[in-house]
């Protein structure tokens, strides 16, 4: 359906915890980020559908695997690849990275995401300027 | 004008980073989490007042001095105290200190809180029953 | 195993996020004070078992399902329940309620916390003081 | 002393809170990557620093003036500017300011950062190595 998105981030403080590596909740930021950034490469910008369409996309489900830790100063790409979309939500896989001349896979996620009515916040179906936005190759 | 508010808050794992201390930044959300408790010992509560009178708080200016770092598992305790009621915007003195048999003195901050307008977010004159509840002794 | 470990949070605005909710990795910073919670209430606290032992919790695997979203101002409770004590993890359930006088279920989670070594990172058996303290009923 | 460095970031939901704005506490997120990759351009390493010279900068005073909201989607630029450099601190002048193509200036930071052992956390005096590269035009 699509190719990987993919998205580097730089580790600050701010992500690690007195572990000396990233807490955990963060990865779901990383995700939250590589999908704002995949969202914006299909020309969809959240602000502008919130206003416009009156709606927004909110996390349902997911499901992560943490299996190595980074640390302060590493630098991580979160890939972003989209396995469907449905008529009110869509499933994501989405990996975080080391960034090295070989890669280590340090988080996964299958995350769904949910369209809902930004006022109500009840779930909606997509309008179709999204859908097809989203099926576009 | 106000005797001074106290709140408990338990320091963990997302409130450090690898340095191994509380990052500077949450001794914000220290001090936004005892305003908040202070506005609702005098039976203010923020998401009514939003919805109600159409405004909110805003930190227009902070002065914060970091004395002594604190570290996973302590208890702080953060005092607020009522400086100033100005038309359009509150002084308050904010301190963190290390709960212990002998308190240490952790931040200090000197934090200016605007009242704006919850849509335009502009400064507009706080309503009297607003400005007569923080003045209540 | 266990009777369920509760544990209460106000949601401060540091916790919602532009859609008038919570942003959904803060409800794994939510899990997380109700784990810690729920240790402390075991007499095993965290800071001093890194010191001690020399090793620390980190979580390995989570499955969250969220339900429904919880505003500023609301009271949610963190419930957490063990599942199972493996030797070098712990199976939990954890739930997040909004309470009120008819609770609402917001967001589940079922999370796998393993324990490493405080230096290398890698998961370790975890001592039988540990193991003996988490089984006792 | 030094040209001003600039560093773009993208605002995202987990930076927003409920007003539909920045959250305060995370213009002093934005600051510290600004300083981080500040540091980087002066082929600084924090974590390298850390191990090799045993020390770290931890933030002593700060005084913030916010000037104008951001939101979510927009995209700020941090402005980091070295004032001073002393034996065991550097004060700086941080701007954020909202990229347009009439710059808005979002926020103003001074900012005092000390040098500590990273064992101790004591502050103490910087390596020459340190300061030279700091200097250096």
């Amino acid at each position: 359906m699509s190719a990987k998105h993919t998205w580097p981030i730089r580790v600050y403080w701010e992500d690690t915890d007195a572990g000396g590596i990233v807490f955990y909740a963060n990865y779901l930021k990383f995700f939250e980020r590589g999908r704002t950034e995949w969202l914006r490469s299909l020309e969809l910008h959240q602000q502008t559908l919130k206003t416009t369409v009156g709606g927004m996309f909110v996390v349902s489900e997911t499901q992560v695997r943490y299996h190595q830790p980074c640390r302060l100063d590493d630098v991580v790409i979160v890939e972003t690849e989209l396995l469907q979309v449905g008529r009110v939500a869509i499933d994501l896989r989405q990996t975080v990275w080391l960034q090295s001349a070989h890669p280590v896979r340090l988080c996964t996620g299958d995350i769904r995401v949910g369209w809902v009515d930004a006022v109500t916040l009840k779930p909606t179906r997509m309008p179709p300027t999204l859908t097809n936005a989203l099926k576009r190759p």
